[in-house]
């Protein structure tokens, strides 16, 4: 067995710009790109980000290419001045600029059809390429991607736009590296658990863990206060491959099997969408504090339509009242962060929305807002179907942004729970 | 003038994890450090993820020092057994692994007072240390930080975990730095257009930006639609460079103006947050296919309660007629895709949560779900006061993901609009 990270062809990954290295945005993009190349059993060796320097880059080209077979490059290729990527890599492999006709006409159509105007010098522009490269024509945007060869070694530069990135990397870079190289087999298994610290849960499992050979992986990834668990084979054959993972995955099942929300790569919004559909419910939520996050993640999965009615996001008393009908009195009394309001937020969100299960969460995110009694990061959450209400207080200790999510997942594990509580899925 | 990445003292940072190499999640460490780094004139040279590996771990740690002064480590120092960071940094230093009685007290006060259980073996192994670092007290986890120093290198290794290392990197890894180098000073100036495409901004502001001295940077940052320009300039006196950066900016603006969203590095939610606040008026949101995004945006910003009343996200046509008072028949006769729609729905949101402002979006975001006559990507928009409703059809050739946070952008710099023209800023 050959484990992934010492096989020969390995892929590095260089994304390019100024704004990666003062932190001006998240590199998603060689998340995306990781995630796809070992889909197809391509490992993943590094991962390298520097700045619009000539310098940086040729040393990154450099480097990069003495431990990897695949170097795979975004960025740098945008119209505008502060890209140098182009030169720079027309330069490193000793070829000429020279304007590519299919790139030009792509320009042009992109500018005509989709744009309705015509296409600048600067886009034309786009088109020329250096004449040792394969051009990578792209579908959805004005630079073209450039694949280059160099002593046994692959290097291919795409735009750092990501949908165009990730077209390109699906239509055609994959594919060819594919029929280039052939590369081992890397399965991966994930499940995600609940209501266990990550400690505890490697307490649980070390006596399993210890005894796994090295060609197997596991790894803990906690987010969100629950930890995901992936468990990872590589090899040569697919078949056993496969075969081999499946039963140490059951295993790993077995053990973790009361912490376990699921066996799936996916995360928890899923999970209840899923149980939902399969028992033909439907839900609704009201949130406050966490300001439409719950609706969000819900309706970011395609389908949700299906067993999502909605969600009322009262963010003043006003619109608690008018919207949910939650009394006045009550929010004077025991402040819109209580377990009484919930109570009565949830009941309205189940009323309003006329659905089988609602979720209602009010508390104080944060910076401020918070009181001795209640601090930042109180929480009250309640979870209902026509039958039954339960609530319960969460505190968390994290900037805003952070509580708003733990409020939304924590809801919804609470949601699951009480989904499956009420009864076994009608399709088992 | 000293270019940023010329510099002697420049920092390199090094995530460690399998999983940034999978793609399994998205490295939101490092951005974030770099931008705190960079506030305090530390220029970031580099950024590297690699797996746990031995080797990878130990080459980067070479590799980063021949060419950064300052090595920044996160990420395998959690309690479980895919973390090698610690036993591979206390060979790299010559170390010895010894007790720390401060971080051991730390794990122990942290379990006791504030996860209410007792510590285990694994948790308290954390106190351990190689004998020749700094240790930096963890105030929000068990892992404690280690600072090195090897050749006049610093080399800082922190958890992966985001309130942790931020914590840390904010009261002591950043004052440390400063107390041991002197940096130059780096400014970084920001705005932000909408309504205008990459290279025609380009176009417009290629003769000033030719004229730029070296030191002087230019990056087109292009997101959701719109385009950041971030302006850098690096020097050696912090009163020269505040001076000849603010120049610069404004001249800058000047040539963008008719595009210009706002002239600081803020998202536009917190530019309508503001204009709302200038006037002491309020909004509210009625979203189908944005399913509570727009609501997140906006109550994403602390304080946003102050002119945010809610969100009524109606997924389904019943909650639309329910919630909004859409008519029946409009939505049978135009379906909940059309101008007629998104009126009403705009219309229920400002008579039902009382606000002088609204925003309304009805689409299909894809995958599934599209016409011939309405293709996935259709978006109408409604913004409205009291006096008047402006409507607008758009069309996104993205992912679901991207369709849902350009409908939600898009919407909120109509709104924008509709805001500025309905009268200058009372305080104005």
């Amino acid at each position: 067995m050959i484990m992934p990270e010492r096989q020969q062809h390995a892929a590095s990954i260089i994304t390019i710009g100024d704004e990666l290295l003062i932190g001006q945005v998240i590199d998603t993009n060689s998340a995306w790109m990781a995630q796809e190349l070992n889909k197809n059993g391509i490992a993943v060796k590094r991962r390298v980000a520097v700045g619009d320097s000539w310098d940086e880059i040729w040393r990154a080209l450099d480097e990069e290419s003495l431990h990897a077979s695949i170097i795979l490059i975004t960025g740098g290729l945008g119209p505008t001045a502060d890209d140098i990527t182009k030169p720079l890599l027309c330069r490193y492999f000793d070829g000429k600029m020279t304007v590519n006709q299919g790139a030009l006409d792509n320009v042009k159509h992109i500018f005509e059809t989709v744009l309705k105007r015509p296409a600048g010098e600067r886009n034309l522009k786009q088109a020329e390429v250096p004449d040792n490269c394969n051009v990578i024509l792209n579908k959805r945007g004005t630079a073209p991607g450039m694949w280059f060869e160099k002593n046994g070694k692959v290097f291919v530069s795409m735009p750092g736009v990501p949908h165009e990135m990730k077209g390109m990397m699906t239509d055609d870079v994959i594919p060819a590296l594919l029929k280039k190289f052939s590369f081992p087999v890397i399965a991966h298994r994930t499940l995600l658990t609940a209501g266990i610290g990550e400690s505890v849960l490697a307490d649980l499992i070390q006596p399993w863990e210890e005894n796994l050979p090295p060609h197997v992986k596991l790894a803990y990834l906690p987010n969100y206060g629950m930890v995901r668990l992936r468990l990872s084979i590589s090899g040569n054959g697919k078949a056993s491959v496969i075969g081999e993972i499946d039963q140490y995955f059951t295993e790993l099942q077995q053990l973790v099997r009361d912490y376990m929300v699921t066996n799936a790569d996916e995360p928890l919004e899923v999970v209840v969408g899923k149980l939902l559909l399969e028992r033909n419910q439907t839900m609704a939520t009201a949130e406050s504090c966490s300001g439409g996050y719950i609706a969000h993640l819900i309706t970011s999965i395609p389908g949700s339509s299906a067993y999502y009615e909605g969600s009322l996001v009262t963010y003043s008393y006003k619109a608690k009242e008018t919207l949910l009908g939650v009394d006045e009195h009550t929010l004077i009394d025991e402040g819109a962060v209580s377990e009484e309001v919930v109570r009565q937020m949830v009941r309205g969100a189940l009323d309003k929305l006329n659905t089988d299960y609602a979720v209602a969460v009010s508390g104080i995110m944060g910076p401020d807002g918070g009181t001795p009694e209640k601090p930042v990061g109180t929480v009250w959450v309640a979870v209902a179907n026509r039958e039954k209400i339960i609530t319960k207080k969460l505190y968390f200790r994290f900037d805003r942004q952070r509580n708003i999510q733990l409020t939304s997942v924590s809801a919804l594990n609470m949601l699951r729970l009480l989904i499956l509580e009420s009864g076994a899925s009608p399709t088992q």
